[in-house]
């Protein structure tokens, strides 16, 4: 097994966009397809590196770019979320964006097109929700740690990609009333929803960034049980898409 | 492997009781111990093949008894839930039953008393939850489709078993209340718990003899999707227990 990475450098509205992709150069059948959302941040060594255990499990993985080629912040910087938020404050763009990310995965000779998929992270967990939301033609999505706020267009109706929501029980970016509202708008859309709840586990619990640094707030951290348990759980999930 | 049963009769406060021991009888060495704990009915055929499929899976798996031998109730009577009230009503006594139990499968030689776990369903997942919160050495317990409301009293300080909860959303059982109510519990006491929650699915998910029948109740019935899953967090959950 040899996994080796690609930057890719992608068109979409408000590209170019710069995203890495990893596989294992030795097979030749094409195989499932995973997309990797970023957290607020935006692409980084981090997303690379789930890419790649991702392509370990024998998928093809894509850790996209929703901000615009250059357009990173480092961690613990005052402005950190000002990229997320301008994109927070419109979906419809973000939705296109994903989209194009979704495009070139498919596109890739190396992928199944009909076995897609999309993993994210804070931020990247919300993509993810949207990704299912918007109808694009993914088998399924897995949040990690995401934020719940409806978009501001409909759901599809059905909502048909499966849907795993991995949460912190303690982040206090998805509150007890924030669950019970998303489990609520998934059930209406009619889709296949799962929640894994981590007690004691804040936002951020995959972050091995925080692992040895004070959490920046309350209710934000690195969890090692959350991050395992979650992965596993992420496992199960695309082996249960892919079958 | 020869999967066997055993029918085992054992003393408790208020017993006899009558239990099914299931177990691989090729395999010479100890082994982690599963206790099995059933729902409202009592002690029953399905308990035991879950047992069965547990003792494939490599452990010794003892579907119990909490109402007495000869004490059962038959799916659709009238008085279907007299036993689970009685106990229901004194949960000092149903913790001293269970106690029992795990007595009896610590005690086989075929087990591992050091790696012993208890599951439940319905009813049994209120007993599975109870054993936690009494302080049970038990490393873990997981409640199917179980009822969360807490026994008088008070819970260990703090509760060292690990606990996995597979809840169907839709449960009249179990609204978002009453499972906020249960994280914040466990929280409080300090557990290391994990709530798995399927979309769609309601009370008694796991029970195969209401797969082909109409619900009994809304918010009742058969979930393949959930029972699959469910299992296969549970097998994964054993699997993070007995390392």
């Amino acid at each position: 097994m040899a996994i080796v990475r690609e930057t890719l450098v992608y068109d979409g509205p408000g590209g170019p966009f710069e995203g890495v992709i990893a596989y294992d150069d030795e097979v030749e059948a094409a195989r499932p397809g995973v997309l990797v959302i970023p957290n607020v941040l935006g692409q980084k060594e981090s997303d690379n590196q789930k890419a790649e255990a991702l392509a370990a499990l024998g998928y093809v993985a894509f850790a996209c770019d929703v901000y615009g080629q250059g357009r990173r912040k480092a961690p613990g910087s005052a402005d950190y979320a000002d990229y997320m938020n301008e994109l927070d404050a419109d979906r419809g763009l973000l939705r296109d964006r994903l989209a194009a990310s979704v495009a070139v995965l498919k596109d890739r000779a190396a992928v199944d097109p009909t076995k897609t998929a999309a993993i994210g992270f804070c931020f990247g967990g919300k993509c993810a929700l949207d990704l299912a939301r918007s109808g694009q033609d993914v088998l399924g999505v897995v949040s990690f740690h995401g934020v719940y706020d409806r978009p501001d267009y409909d759901d599809a109706d059905p909502i048909r990609a499966k849907i795993l929501v991995c949460h912190g029980w303690d982040d206090p970016l998805g509150t007890p009333d924030q669950v019970t509202a998303l489990a609520d708008e998934l059930t209406d859309a009619g889709a296949d929803w799962q929640l894994h709840a981590y007690g004691h586990a804040g936002h951020a619990f995959t972050d091995l960034a925080l692992k040895d640094r004070p959490a920046p707030r309350p209710g934000v951290g690195y969890d090692a049980h959350a991050d395992r348990r979650s992965w596993q759980a992420m496992k199960n999930f695309l082996t249960e898409l892919f079958v």
